[in-house]
C-alpha cells in the first residue's frame, strides 16, 4: 500500500452517450466531459459501470477514452469490467494503449470476500501496466459481499491502492472504518449519502449526477464549514438525488436529466439496462425545471 | 375490491421501544403514539417490521396493541408478520381482540408472485376477521418479489382491499402503475421516495421518520401547492431522511433519533436486528442538530 | 458446549399431511410417524421446515406434536419456525407443553452471521424451556449466511447444542469441519449429500425421503462396511432422491411420493408452497415405480 | 425460429485445463477433447461457464478454440461470456475467426427477464456472424431469472435458435414446457437432473462430468429402453455425479476428478473461483476408486 493517491475532491463519473440507433455519440460525449472540465471537478471516471463499459465492446471503449484525453486535461480513472485476473489485465493493457499517461489509475471491483483473492488480483493488474488501482466494492455490479474488516486488509496489503469507492450499503459506517489508513475513499451512488460519507471522513464523491455543480458545491462547503455548511448547500439537490437514484433504472433517470440540462443528445441506454418508465417523464420535468431554479456557486457555463 | 378505502395523509409507522433489557417499553411507547396524535397524523400503522413485529412473542403484541388504542384515539393498520394463511388468521384474530373496533385494517404482505395464491391469501384473512386489508409489497422483508401488472391484478381481484404500501424500489412508476384503480397507495422506505411518490399519485406516506412532522407538512403542501411547495418543504428534511433510511441499519438509526427528541427513552433494538454503528453516533448528533433548527408548520408539542 | 447429543443414525423428518381442503390430516400423521417407528429410524424431527411448521397455527401445531407423542415412543426434535428470541421462546414453551419429556432438543435455525447473536439466541431459548438445542444452519429457509469458523464457534460456545443440521451446501466441507466438536452433525436436504456428507464425518441424517428405509439401509451399510458398502446400498435410490429434492417443489413431490407409497392421503401443501407441476406426474409414477422394485433391508410394514 | 437444429445426444462441457502457474495448458485440453471424440460425444461446447471463459483474456480464448478445432472434428458449441450486445457480437466474431465452419452454434445466455430484449439480443448476434444460438438459461451464472412462459416465447420469436440449454432448476419441468417447441433442450448441471430432463423430454446433455461415458450411456439406454433402462444405467453414477455437482466447488472438484482419471494434467482453476476443499481429497479419491469399478458400454480408451 504505497505510491500515489488520488486528489480528493469530485471525480465526475462519465455517461457514455449513444446515438437514437444506439452507437457511441462522440460529440455528446464530447460535450459532457468538457462541461466536467469547466465546472472544475478534480478528474474523471470513465468506462465505469455509469459508463456502461459493460455494453461495450473493445474498440468502442478505446473510442471513448481517445475522445476523453482528446478533449479534456483531466486525470482518469478507468474502470474495468471482468472480475478475472487475465481479462482483467487484458482491459488494463487497452486502458493504458488509449489513454497512455493521462491514466491516474484504473478501478477494479472487488472479486471475491476472501483478502488473498482481491490482494492477488489487483496486484497482477496494477504491475502488468504499473499503475495504481481505485478498489471499487460495489455489490449490485459484481454480485460480490465483502466484510468491512476484510475490506480493511485488502487496502492494507495491495501494493498499489490510489483510493477506495465504498458502494456497498451503508457507506457511512463503511467509510469510517476505512478511514484511517491514509488512503482516499470516495462515495458513489449518484451521491445520495454525500453528506454522511463525508462526515465519516471521505475524501469526496466519485460519482454521476445531472448537476455535478452541486456535489463540487458540497465538497467545498464541507472544507469550509462542516456539516453545516455542506448540508446547506446540498439540501435543496437532494429532491433530484433521490430521484435519480432509483434502483435498476438510475441510469436512464440520470441521462435524461442531462439531455434535459442540454449535456448530452439522447438519453438511450444499450439493453438489457432498463429504459426510463413513461409515468416518470412528467415528474422528471418537475424536477429538472425545479433544479434549474437553484443557484450554484460555481460559474455557469 | 370494494369496501372502505383507508384515508390518505400520513399514517405514523410506531417503533417499538424496547428498555434496556429489551423489555417493551410501555412508558416510552405511550409518548411516543401520543405525539403522533398531536402532531396530527392521520393514523397509526402499529406491529410492522419496523415496529419489530417479528421479535414480539404474541403477549407482547397483544400489549402493544392495547396500550396504543387507551393512549390514543387514531384509526390503527395493524401489521401481520406470517406469510402463510393459517398462523395470519390466528395473528389477525389476536389483533381484533386487542385492539377491536379501532382496527382499521391489516396489513398483509404480498406472499406470492402468483396472484392467485395472494388473494386466496388476502381474502382468507380479511374473511376471517371481517376486516379490510392493507397490501404490503415490501421484498426486503418477505423475500417475495411480485410484477407490478400482477400486483395491480391483485389489488383488482381481492375483495377488500383497503390500501397498498408499495416499498419495492422503484417505488414511483410503481405507484403510478396503480394509481388509477381507486384504491390509496401510500409509500414507505422512511419516506425517501415521498416527492415523487406524490407526484406520481400516491395518497401519502405510511412510514416511520424520527420527525413526522416533516412528513405530514409535506404531503399538506403538496396537496395545496403541487409538487414545487412540497419540494421547498421537504428538501431541508431529506438529509436526515436519507441518513435514517440505511440499509440494514435504518432502525437503530432510527430509535436513536427519537432519543435524541426525547420521544423515547432508549435506542436498543432486539437481535437479530442490527444496532447502530458507533461510527454513526458523532454523525448521528449533528444531523439531529441541524434538524432541530428546522421551523415545520406544525404546533411544537 | 455440554450436555447430552442427539443419538446417530436417522432422524426422520416428518410431513404434516393436509386433507384435500387443507386441514391437518392426523389420521395420515399417525400412519407416516407409525411407519417411522417401524423401520426403526433413531427419532422424529417434527415441525421442522418440511414439516411445513410455518403455515400452521399454534393450535395445529400442538395438536401435531400430540399426535406424534401419542402414536409412537420415539424421541423427538421439535423445530422452531421464529428467528427471534422472544417469539422463539414462547414457541419452545408450547412445544414443551405439547409433548413434554418426549422433547429430546428444540430445532432453531442460525439467525445471524454474528456468533454472539446466535449464541444468545440458542442460550434463551435452551434455558427457557431447560431444553438442548440442535442448531440448524440452513440458509435456503433462513436467509442468513453464516461462516463456517463461525459456526463452529456457535456450537463451542453456546451452553446446550444437542447436534447440529448442516444444511448450507456444500455440506461435505462444512460437516468435516465440524467433525471434530464433540456435537454430532447431521445431514439434510433429501439425502442428496448423505455419502459424502457420512464421509465427512456425519452423524447420519435428518431429513425427509419417500423411502427412509434407503437412508437407514445406507447409514447402516456405512457403519459396517464404509463407504463402499453405503454406495453400493444407496446408488439405486439416488434417481428417486435426487427427483425429489428439486428447487421449490421438493415438498409436493415428497408428499405426492408418500401418498403413492400408502404413507398419508392427500399430497396437498399449504400455499404459497409450489404444488406439484403437472408435467412431473407421470415421472413421479415411473420414479416409484422403479424404487418399488428396490429391496432394503428393513422388514416390509 | 427457423433453421438448423443441434443433433440431439451429448454435448460435452470442455473445462479449460490449466497448468500449475495458472497458463492455458494445451497439451492437457487436447487431451481431454481427444478423450470426447474418442468416446464418440455428439459435439463439444467450448467457452463456458465451466470452460472457466470469463477468465480467459480474448488471445487464451481463441488459442483454446484453435486448440479444440485442430485435435478433434466435432462439431462445436462456443459460449459467449458477455451478457450485452456490442461485446457479445465482439465475442461471436472472434470465435468465427478461430473456429471457422466448425461453429454450430455460438451459445448465449439469457440476459434479461423481458422476452423483446433477449429477442433481440439473440438475433443481432446470430445475425451479425450468420450463426445459430443456444439459449442458456443459467441464473446461477447470468444473475437473471427468466419465467419459464417467457422463455417459451424467446424461442418462439428469436430468429434462429438451434437449443436451449435449460439450468434454471427445476430444470424437468422447465423442460416438459418447452418440449413441444421443435428446438432441442438440453439438461446440464452435471448430469444430476438427466434421468427426469429425458423422462421430460430433453434431447440429451450437454454438461460436463468426469466420466461422461456414463451420460453417453444414459441417453442410449434411454432411447432403446426408455427411463428403466437409463435408470438401471445411471444410477451407480449418481454418487459421483451428486459429489461433483456441490455448489461453488464444483468445477475444483471435477478438474481435480479428471487429473485422477490422467485426461488433464493439474487441477488449478483461476481465482476468484474456489478451489478444493482440502476435506474432500479424501472422499474424492474414494469416488473415484468406486467409479473406477463401473463398466460402461463405452470402449476404454
Amino acid at each position: 500500500m504505497t505510491g500515489p493517491r488520488l486528489a480528493s475532491g469530485v471525480w465526475g463519473v462519465v455517461a457514455t452517450p449513444f446515438t437514437n440507433d444506439l452507437q457511441v455519440d462522440e460529440r455528446s460525449l464530447r460535450r459532457l466531459v468538457r462541461h466536467y472540465a469547466d465546472i472544475g471537478v478534480t478528474g474523471l471516471t470513465v468506462l465505469g459501470v455509469f459508463g456502461e463499459a459493460a455494453a461495450l465492446d473493445a474498440d468502442e471503449r478505446a473510442a471513448v477514452l481517445r475522445a476523453v484525453v482528446d478533449e479534456v486535461d483531466l486525470p482518469l480513472t478507468v474502470g474495468l469490467t471482468s472480475l478475472a485476473t487475465a481479462p482483467g489485465r487484458q482491459e488494463a493493457t487497452a486502458v493504458l494503449a488509449a489513454a497512455g499517461d493521462r491514466v491516474a489509475a484504473v478501478m477494479v471491483q472487488v472479486n471475491s470476500p476472501v483478502v488473498e483473492i482481491v490482494v492477488d488480483h489487483l496486484d497482477a493488474i496494477s504491475t502488468s501496466v504499473d499503475l495504481p488501482v481505485v478498489v471499487q466494492d460495489y455489490p449490485v455490479a459484481s454480485g460480490i459481499t465483502i466484510a468491512i474488516p476484510a475490506l480493511r486488509m485488502v487496502v492494507q496489503t495491495a501494493a498499489r491502492v490510489a483510493a477506495v469507492k465504498a458502494e456497498a450499503p451503508p457507506t457511512p459506517p463503511a467509510i469510517a472504518a476505512l478511514s484511517d489508513l491514509g488512503v482516499p475513499v470516495f462515495g458513489g451512488l449518484g451521491g445520495i449519502g454525500l453528506l454522511d460519507e463525508l462526515a465519516c471522513g471521505s475524501a469526496g464523491a466519485m460519482t454521476g449526477f445531472s448537476y455535478p455543480e452541486a456535489l463540487l458545491d458540497c465538497v467545498a462547503a464541507h472544507r469550509s464549514g462542516g456539516f453545516p455548511a455542506a448540508r446547506a448547500v446540498f439540501a435543496p439537490w437532494l429532491p433530484l438525488v433521490t430521484f435519480e437514484q432509483q434502483a435498476r433504472i438510475a441510469l436512464a433517470i440520470r441521462k435524461q436529466c442531462l439531455v434535459e440540462r442540454g449535456l448530452i443528445d439522447h438519453a438511450t441506454v444499450r439493453p438489457p439496462a432498463a429504459s426510463l418508465p413513461d409515468a416518470l417523464r412528467g415528474p422528471l420535468r418537475v424536477q429538472m425545471a425545479a433544479a434549474a431554479q437553484l443557484r450554484t456557486g460555481r460559474p455557469a457555463v
